[in-house]
């Protein structure tokens, strides 16, 4: 990857389908991985939305392995590695880079709160040193409401110049535009990845790289036509038809309800299973959503029916 | 287990040492729980004071496993086996409970935030259900102002009417002792730990089981006598000295500064280290630690020097 052209675009955080004995579908993510491709969105694989934090490191690894003897394109994959213990990053850091993949996205440790920045350096400063390859493009994981630990700006510069390419970007998910905006600022043409697609035109607007957002599972065509058309004079009304669509499937718990929407619009219950500690919607309100959906003219398109 | 009586009394959450390239380093720590054991402490391995979230499950698998080899009574540990991913805490839990643990320390999943009771419940049940085995006894992990998640007085009580004997207690460690108090009335006979030793005599008061403490790992001595001594004239007098030896250590980050006090006692530079993301105390302060818990009287009795 060393010669690579760092990542851009559209990604999502792939959810994942479960079993009913809660073990993961790979098939179902197969094929899930194959339509967000077929409307050119890459998959940031193991996010939060994936419930990638319900999956062992051993589940990740076998994970990854089939997708790609199933013919999906690394290059295309920016796997979550970011866990707990040191370990565990690593050995998912490493696996991740030699398998090709395009990217990492990285949470810092989450268990212990109130970190202070040199501790936060010096993890993904191990991460790094022990993956020991040129090829890794890491990108950080910046999600405080969820993690409750993130990267300070002095932090990331710190690591942008210690580790000059392999801290290839992040991905902004504090829910603050103006935050996103200071690392705009602070780090230009570095690779910035809004954490959703409300504000992926203002992103781009000011020299950002795309976004990853839990969206795209089941709205991927519309975002990546406005990263596409960005500089077109209808961008505006793209970006607010993907911010409504946005607003109208997270009303409800965001995970069950993407997972709802697949479910509907593959005639796939079996699509709505989340493990735990997450629980899917009641099958009322799976109706409900898929109604309201329905109602509002929204499709996802090429999706295939239950096999 | 099934008819073995449930765990009682004092354990300390084992404080981790490492190498120089950050591995655990057994050798050391069984030295020091062996010191515990002298005492009469039990051995919560893999706690939140053990650096045990920075742990890999097959570290974990690997550390138990040469304890008992080094002839350390699994009856008298409870080690930690609450992790993010369901697949991790079952392998976890299974292992401990056929390795013949005395019990486990189990916390919720921690990553997701703003979890319902009803999603705790079922990765707590799938967890039971999936170690199966009837000499499981697990502790619940009540941690939320660190692990941000946690189990509320009615989750409990369905674990425990739906679990009777496998749910066996919990730790307490929110830092509030209301609400200690209210499982101890809520739930009597049923083995509540205090989450440290500062209210350790307070819920022996209310019918509580004992103690899980960090500051164990450097006080089990004075610690343990109290819990022996709790019905004793001077019992008030021991648990002013022990939380005065707390609030002593407590005044700097805990887990830096029980290794610091290890390391003074030892004369053991190597015991200062931490795994990333924490942080050791500079030198000057791990001088002035020792110094002041020197000048306070204190000391660690029997513990070996340097090996």
């Amino acid at each position: 990857m060393t010669d690579a052209a760092p990542m851009r675009g559209v990604l999502s955080p792939v959810v994942t389908p479960f079993d009913a004995d809660l073990q993961v579908d790979v098939e179902r993510l197969i094929r899930h991985c194959r339509w967000l491709l077929s409307h050119d969105c890459g998959l940031a694989i193991f996010g939060t939305n994936s419930e990638g934090n319900s999956l062992s490191v051993d589940e990740k690894i076998d994970i990854v392995d089939r997708l790609i003897e199933a013919g999906i394109d690394p290059a295309r994959m920016m796997p979550g590695t970011g866990c707990c213990a040191l370990p565990d990053s690593v050995r998912l850091t490493r696996h991740m880079v030699e398998r090709g993949c395009g990217g990492v996205l990285t949470l810092p440790p989450f268990y212990y709160k109130g970190l202070s920045d040199e501790g936060i350096y010096r993890s993904i400063a191990e991460i790094i040193e022990r993956a020991g390859d040129s090829r890794l493009r890491m990108y950080l994981y910046h999600i405080p409401p969820v993690a409750q630990v993130g990267f300070s700006l002095d932090l990331i510069e710190r690591l942008i110049h210690d580790y000059a390419g392999a801290v290839a970007g992040i991905k902004d998910s504090s829910g603050d535009w103006s935050n996103t905006k200071a690392m705009l600022e602070r780090f230009p043409g570095w690779g910035v990845f809004a954490g959703n697609e409300t504000i992926l035109l203002d992103t781009m607007r000011h020299g950002g790289a795309g976004c990853i957002s839990a969206t795209c599972n089941v709205n991927a065509p519309a975002i990546v036509e406005l990263y596409r058309h960005w500089q077109d004079a209808d961008a505006d009304e793209r970006q607010s038809a993907c911010t409504a669509l946005r607003h109208r499937v997270g009303k409800y718990p965001m995970i069950p309800a993407l997972k709802a929407t697949i479910a509907h619009f593959t005639d796939d219950p079996d699509w709505t299973r989340l493990r735990p500690p997450l629980v899917a919607l009641d099958t009322a309100t799976v109706k409900q959503l898929g109604a309201e959906l329905e109602a509002a003219g929204f499709a996802m398109p090429g999706i295939a029916a239950r096999a």
